[in-house]
Order: structure tokens, then sequence, then C-alpha cells
């Protein structure tokens, strides 16, 4: 038996070790591809306990997504103590760096969200939420127009260009890192802080 | 028995009765939420008729699925004949009328389209790839850069940005269409003709 083999961990610490590799894996596969045999050999647990653990794939595959959703809101999440067009820069890098790591994510939740699995799209729901919120508590330091009717919906519109933006994007392709960033800061101050 | 019930039609006109009768609930309903006993008392036929017909519930969802995305092609069809601009005005007020009738369309095709299930992504990524092409053979009369290789992504980011500015808005809100309108034409010109 390897050393690995041999660790025992309550069962708090199992689940998240379990739910950290299945985010892990999500950098390759999909939500819908993850093998559980896989994820729980690298465990070091049989695929039964796993499933001890979580009930059902579908429980462990929203933990997954939970966690990842939690992580992407935490990865991007701004330092309110340097300017606001400092931290608009900084968060989309941010995005670009942690979604791009984890394509099969990306379009498991933000994309393929929801088609009939209410757990799902409120996960999505929730996790979109919080950042159209985040982006509407700055709004008004980055010179937007907080008032507006239209600002909620060119906020939504601005996160979904930006999340197809990144998924369409390849590190590997003729578009450099930079210029994608650009290219969403800038769609930021044209579309929402300048709209018509 | 109705006019209705006592009507008899050869299986391809049946399919299409269906299938048309499929695309209209989705004005109201999801895709998921589709009730197969509505639609063939709809059509005066027996349910199990209706299965005869396309097989399964899923085969039934995906003929209705794949003729509402045939309908979005169609009715957003630009008019080679008149100015490109007017063309871009038209068919983004054509994309708002089409889609904010069939919001169970959109949310169930265009943003739910893919979570695990391939059928339903191949749909997607066919009816997001021809209107990527319409865009992209236009684009030069409209006096973008066609060999940028920023050019399809900020194309595909911009139909993502008008999706969701389509979904996120209410004809009974405080934006008007007029402007919500305005707004997706604008992001065009500055996101995908005036890129950085």
């Amino acid at each position: 038996m390897t050393a690995q083999r041999r660790t025992r961990l309550d069962p708090d610490a199992r689940r998240s070790q379990l739910v950290e590799i299945g985010v892990r894996a999500l950098s390759r596969d999909s939500l819908y591809d993850l093998s559980l045999d896989e994820i729980a050999a690298e465990a070091g647990i049989s695929r039964s306990l796993l499933f001890h653990y979580f009930g059902s794939k579908r429980r462990f595959q929203l933990a997954v997504v939970e966690a990842a959703a939690a992580g992407l809101l935490t990865h991007t999440e701004p330092d309110r103590s340097r300017p606001p067009s400092v931290q608009l820069r900084q968060s989309i890098e941010d995005s670009v760096a942690y979604v791009s790591a984890r394509r099969g994510l990306y379009l498991s939740l933000v994309r393929g969200a929801a088609s009939g699995d209410e757990a799902m799209r409120e996960i999505f729901d929730r996790t979109r939420g919080a950042l159209v919120d985040r982006i509407m508590d700055g709004i008004a330091d980055l010179g937007g127009t907080p008032g507006d009717p239209l600002l909620p919906i060119a906020v939504r519109s601005w996160l979904a260009l930006t999340e197809e933006a990144i998924i369409s994007w390849s590190p590997d392709g003729p578009v450099d890192r930079d210029r994608l960033i650009t290219f969403v800061e800038t769609a930021f101050y044209r579309a929402v802080l300048d709209p018509p």
C-alpha cells in the first residue's frame, strides 16, 4: 500500500479532498465526463466510499460545481484598496486565468448551466448574480450611472461577452492574452460605462 | 368530434404540424416543460400517436429545437439589397422580436444548450456558427477588418452579449425596445468593428 492509500481523513476533510480533486479534473474534463473511478483512485479510496460521502454522482457533481463557482468568485475578488480602473483590469486578468485553466468547468457551469437541471441553474444564477452585484457596487467609482435602468442589462450582457471571449480564445492561438484582456476591458468602458 | 379531431394528415405533414405546435409552445414553456399531452391534444391526436411519429420525447424535443433554430436564422436573414448598416439594425430588431417572443426556446437552446447533451450542443453550435459566418461575410462592408485574428472572438462575444441582453430585457420593463436595440447595435460598432 502507498502512503496515500493509508491516509485516514475525517468525513468533512475527505469530502473537501474529493471535491478539490474534482475541481482540478475540470481543467481537462467537462463535468459530465468526470470519472468517479479516477477521482476515487486519486484520493486512494474506493468508488463506493466516494458514493457513501455524496450519495450520488449528481450530488458529487453539484458539490464540485459549487466549489468551482466559489473559487471563481474568490479568485476574481478585487482589491478595494486599489484604484477602480486597476481593480477592473485585475478582475478581468484573474477571470481569464481562472477560467482558461478550467475550460471544463466553464463549459459545464457557465455555458451549459441550465437545460432542465434546476440545481445547476441555481448555482449558475447565484454566481452570475454575485458578479453582477460586485460590478454594480463599484459602478459609480468607475464613472457609470447607477440609476440607469439599462445598467443591469448592460452588466449582464458584458459578463456574457466576457465568458464567450474567454471560451473562444486559446492561449496557443494568434491572439495574445493581453489583447484579449484589453478587448474585454474596452468593451466594459464602451458598453457598460458609456451606453447609448 | 370537432373538425380538428377529424383532420387526417400524411405523416410528414403531421410531424410538421406537431413540431410547429411545439415551437409555438416555447413562447411560454421551456423545452423541458413542454407537455406532450397538451401538444397532442392541440393537434387532435393521442399522445401515443405523437410518440409513434417521433419515437421518444427527446427526439420530439430535438425536432422542435431544430425547427426553432432554423426559424431564428430565417427570421433574422438580412436583406442584402439594403445598405450594410441597415441590414445590421434590421437583423438585431428581428432577433429581439423572434427571441423575446420565444423565451423558452432561448433559455433551452441558446443558454442551456449543452450540459452533456451532445445533440443539443450540436444544434446550438451549428446555429451559432451560421450566425458567425453570416456576420463574417458582411464584415468588410460594415467597415471591419476581415483578417484580424481577434475578429471571430469579437463576433462570438458580441453574439453572447446580444443573447444575454435580449434574455435580461423585458418588454414591460423600464428600458424601451428601441434603446435595447441601439445598445446591442452600438456594442457591435464599438466591440466588433473598432476593437482594441
